[in-house]
């Protein structure tokens, strides 16, 4: 790849794969797939949503044809709706219409909802083929490493999965430039995890660089999406399926996960419900007595990008608490949540009195007096 | 285990397990859960049919409960049917309420089908939970051995699907004794399968003790269930993923999977459609200028176990034909066959005319002038 693309790999021995990240990259999949051996003989599905493939479809498309690849198209409907059984259905039978064979490949195009559906596709048609991801949301440079796959069920977020690395992950910057604003902040709550969790310099380097990265300068975002993608690789490498370790990649999603679904999913964002989430770790983590100013300062931060803080009015503290009880975090009876101990680094702790997390969700409820 | 159960292990690195064949296992279920360290504070999810939960579904509870598990049943409709994903979306559903958590398990009671419908549900349910598998089939010897686990889609069967590696299997050979003779015999197709990929001696022994095993003989039995293992689980651990030899266990299904479609599921048994193939495979290797004596002895063995070596005359060879064009294994434009070069061993043949295949499927009609 040439000078502007930075590259990186996620170690993980036979399964590593290479994320490249940078400019003009869709028009050069079909050059990639060629170079890497995909057989040309078998099909390749793309998988997008309704907005993005209008957008970025042909390119890509394009660019396959161009180096011998066939094709076919697959559109879903915009939003989180879609990560369900029954559009997984219609895609494994796009999948055989297309004649998509076991050296086939499924692309994702799109975000962390292309990402995760169009993964379990491919983790489970003929029982797994090829998989490539082609994020083009801020969020997604966190979905579309690791190899966490799949959809919802009606009770449950998530819950139907697989672990299914891709073969590489080819992060095109200018596709982010038609990402609605709302979109980019909460992208950026995520990118600002993986400093949370893992670098305090990053998170220096973050907070320094606000103005440039929600303006979309392809040079600060492609650094943080490479920041936060190696956060994510290192951690994923260490522990891909989440014995231990990654479960700190789950900070702020405790308190967010219960958010969202009590909200009604698409109220908040993901990433806004986590910058949420954020908050209340890291006053959980005054509780434990660390450093108060791990709270004062994950607020400001996050303030500074448009993030909320706050728990909506609207929302019922106790349809929170009782959300959270369902989490899949929630483990023999006991609250496990990730903990920062200073900016930059987390501990999980499985010994979390839910009292305190009460205390908690009632303090940051909006219009609660200030704590 | 006690000195009349056979045991054998699937050597797969780390996840090897081992498969337990023998009399009164059912009952010592619980005991080998604890043996294992399965968590007692995880829910275990029963899943099987509902003629055996009739049957067996108790004897595997109360085993658990002695022990100090919780376990739910989930009870599906006897048949090919419920390897859906709509009845996997019900068992998703069922995992959910019955609390089952990362460190849970599913159990499979059953035949093939209950089998491969709870083994994806293991293998998807929160990204993999533990899966164990209790066989009640003699056909079921060979798909609880291998970790291959699938739903079937409306347009083809097995499309959906993962390699999911049970914790143990558990063949208690008492269950057999309430199989209805037509399963016995279809059942005993796939394991002379396995001797005639694999084992010359074995087919021999087979032949020379067709009516003890045809009369459910425990000692027979154990030993015949254990030979068909062993290969299976050889031909495995060598080549997991099906990359290469496993491909070898497809003897017969070419022909076979056409068969039951064009005959519509349930019209022929599974074992009964290959052992149509099997004979159609032997008639290939004539073809290919091997002793054809391997055409005559394989029917012969088959017609000893009162199975099929003809395709019934109301089946139509256009629709065989046009069937097997969509099998998953006609690969890149060529017809792709596992043919034996004698009785014991085959080899995987990428080069089968269809003019060759075409002639042995209208030879193989009822009622054609004998070949
Ligand atoms: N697998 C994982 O490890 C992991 C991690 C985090 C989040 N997720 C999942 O990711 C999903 C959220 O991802 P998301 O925030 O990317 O959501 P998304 O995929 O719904 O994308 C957000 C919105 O942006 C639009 N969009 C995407 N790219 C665009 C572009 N370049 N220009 C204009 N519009 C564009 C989409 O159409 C959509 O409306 C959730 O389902 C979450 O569970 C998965
Ligand atoms: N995963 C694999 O590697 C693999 C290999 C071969 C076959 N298969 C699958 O296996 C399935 C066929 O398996 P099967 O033949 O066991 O079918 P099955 O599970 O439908 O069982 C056959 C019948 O026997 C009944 N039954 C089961 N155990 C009984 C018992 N002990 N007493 C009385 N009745 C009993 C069942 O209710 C059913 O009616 C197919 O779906 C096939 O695709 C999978
Ligand atoms: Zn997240
Ligand atoms: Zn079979």
């Amino acid at each position: 790849m040439e000078a502007a693309v930075r590259e990186l790999t996620v170690e993980l021995g036979e399964r590593a794969y290479p994320i490249w990240i940078g400019s003009g990259l869709l028009s050069r999949t079909g050059e990639l797939f060629a170079e890497r051996g995909f057989p040309e003989k078998s099909p390749v599905l793309l998988v997008t949503d309704a907005a993005v493939a209008h957008l970025y479809a042909e390119t890509v498309e394009t660019s396959l044809r161009a180096s011998g690849y066939e094709v076919q198209r697959a559109v879903v409907t915009v939003g989180e709706a879609s990560k369900s059984l029954s559009v997984f259905d219609g895609l494994i039978e796009a999948a055989l219409e297309a004649g998509l064979d076991r050296k086939s490949t499924v692309i994702a195009l799109g975000g962390g909802v292309v990402g995760d559906l169009a993964g379990f596709v491919a983790a489970t048609y003929m029982r797994g083929v090829r998989f490539v991801q082609m994020p083009t949301t801020i969020l997604a440079h966190d979905s579309s490493v690791g190899g966490k796959v799949a959809v919802n069920h009606r009770l449950a977020k998530n819950i139907i999965g697989a672990f299914h690395q891709p073969e590489f992950v080819l992060y095109d910057l200018d596709t982010l430039l038609t990402l609605p604003p709302r979109e980019v902040r909460a992208g950026l709550s995520e990118v600002i995890k993986h400093g949370l969790i893992w670098n305090a310099d990053f998170v220096r380097w973050f907070d320094e660089h606000a103005e440039r990265l929600l303006g979309l300068d392809p040079e600060a975002l492609g650094y943080a999406l490479y920041e936060g993608c190696k956060v994510k690789s290192i951690v994923v490498s260490q522990d891909e399926r989440e014995n231990d370790l990654r479960a700190i990649l789950n900070l702020g999603h405790t308190i967010g996960h219960a958010l969202e679904a009590v909200a009604g999913y698409g109220e908040l964002l993901h990433g806004e419900a986590i910058a949420i989430g954020m908050a209340g770790a890291a006053r959980l983590a005054v509780r434990f007595g660390y450093d108060p100013a791990i709270a004062a300062e994950t607020e400001r931060i996050f303030r500074k990008f448009g993030l909320p803080v706050r728990i909506p009015a609207d929302i019922n503290p106790d349809a929170v608490m009782k959300a959270m009880m369902h989490d899949k975090k929630f483990k023999e009876g006991q609250m496990v949540f990730i903990v920062p101990t200073s900016i930059g680094s987390v501990e999980i702790r499985q010994d979390v009195p839910s009292d305190w997390v009460r205390e908690i969700v009632e303090q940051l409820r909006e219009g609660a007096g200030e704590a």
